[in-house]
């Protein structure tokens, strides 16, 4: 079957065998999502070799205890040992045997077919759309930023960084946050297609706007996005950190130590919140697709995904409508 | 009066004129510390100029609404403006127009006399002699953790950094705290004055320890030391930093998003707690203590204290016994 393969630093489409019917339950790719992580994994973090992709919607083809064949589903990207503290807690995504789809130790979703262990599967709703649904992972690890950190109705929050990130992050806090939120960000380009997030240049962010934010949603993963979290967050406020980066950079936390802020590393969150979030409300996450390609085509994909300023790049296969 | 200011990078003991009778209550001091962050100062830190100094104990000379002449002291170092909504909520120390003792706006103790506002001053029992008392400040610093994040009875806590600060919050967990504590460092000269502390030497922290404690304290002031707090603390722990650097240096906080670990700033608490913590207890702060030198020889005391390894370095005057 066709696959989107990382090897090294080189990514191509090739041919690799079908997932066996005697493991884990088979899914056959509908729609994927590229994100800024497999693009970081192309550059080397975490010395990932394998096919790429953790963002999807797919049919469930071996039925499974509790879902039949046919069932559209989404999957918990990360695989816990099921034996584990973390893992009795909820909390496989922290278990330190953990595998990932196609980040860590296990063949990721860009591909025909993948699989994933039965307990990882997130049924789909009729109502939710594929091009919603593949929304569902990103959206999930927006939604672990109220699982992590107290959000008070009249909080302040600015997000830095307009990427596919952080333009969803400003979605879900432009519509299902009461108080003030604002993107910063450097591609008013990019800005069109979500018009009622209230976005700034960051050129245009000045002195005062010093220590206004009661919390920071830093998505740019840059260090001068940190710099900036730092510059702009009140005292005793919360810097959220959303993105990973390869490279260590210089970086001074001593203005976060004299005004006691708290900065908290988040990543992955509850695929069945999130599709409770997508059923349940009209958040209109299908307008962050800049572009579709036939998984035939993910070469193409990937070149338009890299290139700076792509909204969410996806790939589809005859699965799809 | 005698101080020791600083201008520049030098620090030198010189005449400068008394404080005015007409304007904030006088102290004479009595007992003053050496802290890192006087060191830091001198090496462009905040860009204070003038006298240094924010530990210390002295005596009340100017009688005030609730304090008569004579009284023994500690104070507040940072002084607020008293009007805005973080002065009103008791957290002066984040005024945005504060000063403070000896670091920013305000000359310091290191000098025969020094005023502060009626508000800031907290009298002395006589149960703490001044030998304790002079560590009400850093003490206060060490109980702001528990302010600002929860510690459960059965937390396990590293501590990393055996200077002071890292010593006295060593003393305060490992006495008052009932999870492991354990002290990373590398003086193992200067564990013998805390016998009771577990220390290990930062050579001896083998892959074993990963991911393996609920806190880590960060007071060695050093990058390397955040590097080592990431590496031991576990997911969803938190990581508290107790000292500023004057530089940036290369960091990579991407393990902290992963393992969505809370950083959190700590810096000043509140010295009337620190003094009921000194009169309820019989922590033997003390024992930090490494030499006393008269205010005359202070410049003789500021060499001491930039000795790598040295321990509380005092400044005394004749007030104290």
């Amino acid at each position: 079957m066709k696959s989107l393969f990382l090897r090294g630093e080189q990514v191509r489409l090739q041919e690799i065998p079908s997932p066996s019917p005697d493991g884990e339950p088979r899914i056959a790719l509908r729609l994927a999502g590229i994100c800024r992580t497999d693009l970081e994994l192309a550059k080397g973090y975490m010395g990932y070799e394998g096919v790429l992709g953790h963002e999807f919607v797919g049919t469930l083809l071996d039925a499974t205890d509790s879902l039949s064949a046919g069932t559209r589903v989404v999957g918990e990207i990360n695989c816990g040992c099921g034996r584990c503290s973390w893992c009795h807690s909820g909390l496989e995504r922290h278990c330190p045997n953990r595998t990932v789809l196609g980040i860590s130790g296990r063949p990721g979703c860009f591909s025909e077919q993948l699989t994933l262990p039965e307990r990882n599967l997130v049924p789909v709703p009729d109502s939710i759309p594929d091009e919603r649904a593949v929304f569902a992972e990103p959206l999930a690890a927006v939604i672990e930023i109220f699982e992590q950190i107290p959000v008070r109705p009249m909080d302040s929050v600015a997000i830095i960084g307009d990427g596919k990130l952080g333009l969803l992050i400003g979605m879900v806090f432009t519509r299902h946050h009461t108080g003030p939120a604002f993107l910063i960000g450097h591609h008013p380009s990019k800005w069109k297609s979500i018009p009622e997030i209230p976005c700034i240049h960051e050129n245009e962010i000045g002195n005062d706007m010093n220590a206004q934010f009661d919390i920071v949603i830093e998505a740019s993963g840059t260090v001068s996005g940190l710099a900036r979290a730092q510059q702009i967050i009140r005292p005793r406020g919360t810097i959220v950190l959303k993105s990973t980066m390869e490279r260590s950079e210089p970086l001074n936390l001593t203005v976060s130590v004299v005004n006691e802020v708290t900065i908290v590393g988040s990543r992955c969150g509850r695929l069945p919140t999130a599709i409770r979030f997508l059923e349940r409300t009209d958040l209109p996450v299908e307008r962050l697709i800049e572009a579709t390609y036939p998984l035939d085509r993910a070469k193409e994909a990937w070149k338009h995904a890299c290139q700076s300023g792509a909204l969410k790049i996806c790939l589809k296969t005859k699965e799809s409508a």
